[in-house]
């Protein structure tokens, strides 16, 4: 969005009112990331080149806002009352894993490195957004993570100042109630190369050695 | 879009088949510049936030797919079978403009500088993506142009490679019927500085410098 110009004389001073193109055109900012020119652009690629796929859209979108809602266990998106994940008897009920998003739990488990359950906060502390332990359902995973069944909670938030302020709420809360809490490991990346790695996440790496197995 | 990763282990591989939520994620391909990774976050951000928003997208782009089409004359989007532009008295009969893309035509009526009508090709001459003379009714802009009304014909495409081919494809095509066919003036753009200016921009100011009236 760095290259669009803040005027945007093209949609707001149209030649012709074409309401249907104007109407498309401003529904689409909805989507994040994109402003009046993409907008415009993208409406006028969809009535020139693919027609049905604004059809597509259209039924797809309709169809998702009637169908998805929260997993009443773990919160993440679903169309069901309780998700799969979470009716699975494959998984670990001991070992609970707290994410920021639906996308971090797909990438957790697109690891095929934990096979326990998740809580997915939909979100993360922010107070100056005005987003606290009520807003991302604190109360919620603290009664998820009391039910007896939870002996250690993972915590998977991201290592943004957010992140990692929220994971330090969590595990506060959670150890003030007997429960095991662990946090991802920090360090060098796999694959990484010292020279390129951020001095941080080296100072990290070094505090939190490991001796050889 | 450059800074994602080719790999889309996210999508490929969710950790439930959240059905409805995927068909979205894949459906919003269809949008230009949006790829696996964009789509899946604009997929979550309406189903976390606006809801709302998602509704209205999915209306606008079935009333849109349903209401708009080409203007008879001018071939731009409009609803009715002519555009309001056409229709208008008010305007040049003599003087057709020929753009490239309806957002063209709105940024030459944003000037205010044209009291002419419009021809919009919906495309440019591309011959290596089989874009020829016929895709971009070339035929129909001949039949327009020489209905005895039209005098001159603005050539406004782009001063792209392909854009400046297909002016001068359409320039001989309407020069060969007798029709007057001018050019956008190119030159140092309004509020320019010597010294920023490329230096092909600069010499074809040079070449068409003009008398100081």
């Amino acid at each position: 969005m760095a290259r669009e110009r803040p005027a945007t004389p093209a949609r707001t001073a149209p030649a012709e009112p074409l309401s249907s193109l104007d109407e498309l055109a401003a529904a689409l900012r909805c989507l994040p990331g994109v402003g009046p020119k993409a907008a415009q652009r993208m409406a006028l690629h969809l009535m020139q080149h693919d027609r049905d796929g604004a059809k597509r859209l259209a039924l797809a979108l309709a169809q998702a806002g009637d169908a998805v809602r929260h997993c009443e266990r773990c919160n993440t998106f679903t169309e069901d009352s309780v998700c799969a994940l979470c009716r699975s008897t494959k998984r670990d009920e001991a070992l609970l894993c707290v994410v920021e998003t639906p996308a971090d739990l797909a990438m957790v488990e697109h690891t095929h490195a934990y096979r326990g359950l998740y809580f997915v906060l939909m979100g993360r502390l922010s107070p100056l957004d005005g987003i606290g332990p009520r807003e991302i359902g604190l109360d919620r995973l603290l009664k998820r993570a009391t039910d007896g069944a939870v002996r250690e909670v993972v915590l998977a938030t991201n290592f943004t100042h957010e992140g990692e302020a929220t994971a330090h709420y969590i595990g506060e809360m959670l150890r003030a109630r007997g429960l095991a809490v662990s946090r991802l490991a920090r360090g060098v990346p796999v694959g990484g190369e010292l020279e390129y790695v951020d001095s941080g996440t080296l100072a990290q790496a070094l505090r939190e050695r490991r001796p050889l197995s």
